[in-house]
């Protein structure tokens, strides 16, 4: 895990200031390139060298760790974004939540910036498979992207399709896994319901209340089983153990999570 | 997905009254095994020839879906439990926050029931490995149990250890990241520090916010940066169109989440 | 304050199991009138005499308080109710939300048990008024009997009106405060812009998103301005202090709150 | 309730732009004084002569609403405060909470900028009495300021002590309640308890949870009985009718609330 290619993704952490810097090194790496800090520079040559879990020593003297970024790190610092994410805080439970095994094949309607389809791919590891769908061809390119960028190898486990599913459907059948997100989840849950195999779940982020209702008629029109509805909300406490309380201000709301089984 | 060998385990899901029953399909079968259920009984042998994600209908004519349980029903509904299990809200999200990437090198300190430990093997992946310690030893066999019980092919990539790690240590080092559900996290922290590599987390659950203010110092006395604490509130909606609102109840707390990294 | 007269309402504490008791001292007191505890019984003529805020020993040698109880207690404990109440975490924040003063000319809507027509009143103080509006003719007996029993002093600001608002109207104009607590609060939101003086303010609780959106509509319809929606969670902790942490199980859910102002 | 005579406060609020201005007319009134608006100017004469619930058109054509504020806005948006304040999400469910009630003699440990003071002076009504103690000379200064200029006949129920609780101690006995805001709690505990009256209750803010664990102690030790202690989460909603859901942040921590009684 500690070697670095040109064209790998590092993170730089500044022991100084504990700023967070990411950075692709050139995949046209030369010997002098520099990387600029706000304390001083780095050779990029010698991050290479040196590679992932060491220590570098900037032009102005400051220490700087060479990481490899984690999935988490990646999509709330590093990854570039046109759309709203799904937050940490939801990502990792609505897999958890809709079962997603190894080795299942799965699909995502609407992959956006891509952050979903990375968790979705270390869920079904290696031996899995997602067909990722967007209508919009910008962001199938963006999401390939984020993906390739963070770690090339799990595009081995994706297909990005560049399509509008309400139109044109899914090519899938017997998917273990679907994951909508979308800003009208209840016009594909038929869709999604004939491409599920039995037993199989579906996962999908809403922002309003409204197409909270609406998803629950859909789901109960298209004959789901055992729906649930639910939100997390978190909460961040001060780092100091003799004065510790919650931080001053939290996060009111991302999305509602629903989930339900074709049964 | 869909054969089901004797020693597995199934998930009956009664189309009649939605109620759930976790059943390990008996190692020495024969053939007229009798499955009851309040809504009369099934044959075992035609649940294993008819395999997972299928349909039976049981002697009082009651439709019966077979289903291979994914890790959240089983943690939170399937899994012989003797401690406090960590709730799937937290549990997937500690992963995440960890960075617990596929093919990790981890250590668990604390095995309890064994549900941390079937999270943390999804994580690592089939290339990734765990050790995990309990210095109890009934929890060692009923945490090995259950994990075989869920897939028997996770057992490949984890290492019980019957070991009191305050009193006698890791084995490992350079490890990528640490889990840590003990009563008194505080006591391994400078050990954990220790057995991490550069770069690597540490994560652990706390129950009370006295020993939040314990760990924040040691957290701080043993060089740990990056530390952050966190809670997760979870809230259930109930799932009716023309009536929407969270349901009246919900749970008060599960546990406090600390994580930090060794830079 | 210390003085009980017979029809009072006194509040026992147990001061060996912490039980509480509520008991309306008979209107008609006779010497040996006995009152019934799980701990033996007290003379009610004893309690009398020694008035609230005193202590009584019961035949079984157990100590009981005699207290007068607050308005918080009883509603929670003490009175009958055959609705929903507004829950203490809400009411006490809605009437200072809506900026209710003392003197203040204010009408209910919905009077249901009186829990809130209590509240009100409190805010209202000793010049206030409040016409309560109740269209089942058995909750207007009912919330009159619980303020009564309450304190009877606060019946002399408030006048309980049997009467089906969306079908007749409010009789007041120029009113300072109006509270709704009725199924379908967008019906009289026209009627209550048109009751207050301007300036004004209105305020309700409402159960389901739903109903959150009609109002939304009803509100702007009927020209309120300074609209508010709002949601008080409330979270309680053992009182424990080595082992703090909150309680395993809170509320989720009373009721949203909506506020606006004519202006 | 519409006079405005010289020297009192008035919230203007801009029907264009929907900004609330908090103005004094100034006591020693001249004709032709001008309040100056983003939205031109207003005749201070013309604002007296109107009274509150008026409305007034500034020289740039805009209307003003001419209102007397209320508690809960004054306390938010319109007081001089150097200190934290208690949120009115947490006042009035503290006053409501310990049971303070019309006619009733407390007092407030603590007075800080005044804005308990203003709703515990709600609480207790004209025949209530409260003895406000503060240490540091200017908050004397500045909450009996506060007080005034929100309603100067609330001083009547009002004395203001400057003076150190922890080191001199509190006059009165009997009290029927106090209110502690200040930075020890759990120091005043014994005296608070000697202080109330049998039945009596105290009521406090706390920032952290290491004071919480201390106070939980100073109560045990002090004799309290019926101790709670509690947080209420406030959250808010967008007005969106069409698209409703919860404002994407929120206050994550004001204060805990801990209550007891003397029994």
């Amino acid at each position: 895990m500690k070697t670095i290619i040109p064209g790998d993704l590092v993170l730089l952490y500044d022991k100084g200031d504990d700023r967070r810097y990411f950075y692709q090194i050139p995949p046209n790496l030369v010997p002098n390139f520099k990387y600029n800090t706000t304390n001083g520079y780095l050779y990029v040559m010698e991050i290479v060298e040196k590679g992932y879990q060491s220590i570098l020593t900037s032009s102005k003297g400051v220490e700087y760790a060479v990481l490899k970024p984690s999935m988490y790190e990646y999509i709330l610092y590093g990854m570039k974004r046109h759309t709203q994410i799904i937050y940490p805080k939801d990502s990792a439970f609505i897999a958890f939540r809709m079962g997603i095994r190894q080795g299942a094949r799965i699909a995502e309607i609407g992959t956006g910036s891509g952050s979903m389809t990375l968790v979705l791919s270390q869920f079904v590891g290696k031996s899995g498979h997602i067909s990722t769908y967007e209508a919009r061809p910008e962001f199938v390119e963006l999401s390939r992207k984020n993906v390739l960028l963070f770690d090339r190898s799990l595009c081995e486990r994706i297909v990005f399709k560049n399509r509008d599913v309400i139109a044109e459907g899914i090519d899938e059948r017997e998917l273990d896994n679907i994951f909508i997100d979308i800003r009208e989840p209840q016009e594909v849950l038929p869709l999604v319901h004939s491409a599920l195999a039995y037993g199989g779940s579906a996962g999908m982020v809403v922002a309003t209340v409204n197409q909270l209702s609406m998803i629950i008629d859909a789901m109960n029109a298209s004959g789901f089983r055992e729906p649930e509805i639910t939100e997390l909300l978190i909460r961040d406490y001060k780092f100091v153990s003799e004065r510790l309380r919650p931080k001053d201000s939290m996060v009111g709301h991302t999305a509602y999570i629903a989930t339900a089984k074709k049964l």
